[in-house]
């Protein structure tokens, strides 16, 4: 074991603070990473706060982490120190299921994620990327590609993934009109990926401020979504929707886009059930589908595709020590469009 | 035009009574029958009553007709007098869109449903199969099997297409476990169909009264879905689950039974938004579907299908003049499985 600093709630009502922790060493398949950034998603923030119901104390989330290696082990073929590599949201799985035989490791009952998971050589809850180093199995390390900045394509290992896998498996792509709802983390990636995939973009928003940067980021079309004339002009026009947004809202007017035989897809949880219309599915045999991020190979495609067709996240860089700071802009979607930590400023954190 | 008789409710509040009405004359492409049985369906009573707000009074139900061809048009080609026929829940479609090139007439914007649509050429509702005859184009009329009982083969036309239907699209087979919850009027016929296809075919009911019929039926397994213990012995088991239940139920644990990348398909049509829980969709891409009757050759289809497999509904045969007492059995699920009206009847009503 060796001893690692980062960030950590101590309960579901403190802010996060200095914290001091055990990592396990680096095993023959292992690689540490010299952590460099990481981006701060939403889940973090349910996480920390206990929102869904399953976090164990103390808390240091952190999923969309980049770095160095910094050690490999003995048996380690596919890096070597000093690559510029990624960590999302898994740290292993069970490598035997069906879904981890078809590289859909999120799916694995036995996946183990980034943090919240047990770790399995020294139990206790797994840490995230808020921290100054992680030791990570090698088939769950990604290659960042050469020349990609680092603190903007630190969010591709979550929220990129999170919206380029249903991209792909409901085939967006030229001739497709894909609609993407809410514009944030999740939804600015989406809006950017599903233009480089070539298929016709759409945005919808409540926010008329938000028009001018979704087009910007990639949109055909904007549309406000409690708009009813605006969204009418689109009824059963849609191939897929995808929907980002975090909160309770109402679906009904996203169904009546499709067209027959699609899915809208959610990838942003809210806390609570969404209530679906039975009216909204059957007369078109539309369907209502979640999404879970991506396999390590997949995730791997991402960044690739991304690197080729110069995508990152637009990022707003801050210090470990805003971290607070930044869950409560994040609530008031103050952000454009997602908070990436600068890891050197940890050593000043835990000097004080 | 000529004078048809039947029964009608005139306002949402009242029973259905004796109905004289007018029918168009038999055109060029149209078919007369004279009605033989009508199976009763839980819509119906949805329509009498007003339930799902677009009833147009007075409302005639019925749309799982059999009948005699008693007439053909001049152009008619498909049929001649005496044939032996059914009506589904439509009688046109718009002929041009995507849907209907595909055969799929029933996600057609501008369907003609079988009651409560506009009659084209008289105008005022379309009125149903609690008649004495139906005048339809021959393109939306479907030939019975020879062979095929009369009485029990009147719910295929409804009951019969609306299970059939999302069991091929969803690919029920061999090898395959299928869940069919609820063993009414759908669900028997779900159970009975999933089990032809060579589907490992599992009952979902709440009474264990139903437990043996289900087995007699076809189902392979027999589920108490209150009973959590038996509920999580099929966790992430089923390639399929059609859900037949028309009334405000939980879904966590039926999707619970799902394996990954399947399908939750509800056919029973609950007049209240069902909630979903995003946890129980997002861990295993699991989706949620709607899915209605079937197209007229798909219907073709099922008819042929259920008549090799010696496949029809098991009735209650009533005369008319028992229609609302049937209502009032239905809505305690006191009937198994379906009601058929023998059209026989209707002449001591309107002679009464």
């Amino acid at each position: 074991m060796f001893v690692c600093t980062g960030f950590a709630a101590q309960s579901a009502k403190e802010p996060l603070a200095p914290f001091t922790f055990n990592r396990r060493d680096v095993g023959e398949t292992d690689v540490r990473i010299d952590i460099l950034f990481c981006g701060v998603c939403h889940s973090d923030i349910h996480y920390a706060r206990n929102e869904w119901r399953f976090t164990t104390y103390p808390a240091c989330p952190g999923h969309e982490i980049v770095g160095k290696v910094a050690e490999v082990g003995s048996k380690v073929r596919k890096f070597k120190v000093g690559d510029t590599v990624g960590v999302g949201c898994m740290v292993d799985s069970c490598r035997k299921c069906s879904a981890c035989q078809a590289g859909l490791e999120q799916y694995c009952d036995g996946m183990i994620g980034t943090y919240g998971a047990v770790e399995p050589v020294i139990g206790g809850p797994t840490h995230g990327g808020y921290s100054n180093a992680i030791v990570v199995d090698q088939d769950f390390v990604l290659r960042m590609p050469e020349g990609m900045d680092l603190s903007t394509s630190a969010p591709l290992l979550c929220a990129g993934i999170t919206l380029y896998s249903p991209l792909r498996h409901w085939k967006a792509g030229p001739g497709k009109k894909v609609g993407i709802v809410g514009l944030g983390g999740l939804g600015h990636m989406g809006v950017k990926i599903a233009n480089a995939m070539g298929a016709h973009t759409v945005l919808f928003t409540t926010s008329p401020s938000k028009v001018a940067d979704a087009k910007r980021l990639g949109a055909k079309e904007v549309v406000l979504s409690n708009n009813a004339e605006d969204m009418a002009k689109h009824a059963s026009s849609f191939d897929l929707i995808i929907d980002t947004v975090a909160a309770t809202h109402d679906l009904a007017p996203l169904f009546a886009l499709l067209k027959q035989d699609t899915t809208l897809v959610q990838v942003g949880v809210p806390e609570h059930p969404l209530e679906v219309a039975m009216f909204s599915l059957v007369p078109k045999r539309r369907a209502f589908a979640g999404s879970m991020i991506g396999g390590i190979a997949e995730t791997q495609e991402m960044l690739d595709f991304c690197a080729k067709h110069k995508i990152t996240a637009d990022v707003e860089i801050i210090p470990i020590q805003k971290i607070n700071e930044a869950y409560e802009r994040m609530l008031k979607s103050d952000v454009k469009y997602r908070f990436t930590i600068d890891m050197a400023s940890l050593k000043s954190a835990s000097a004080a």
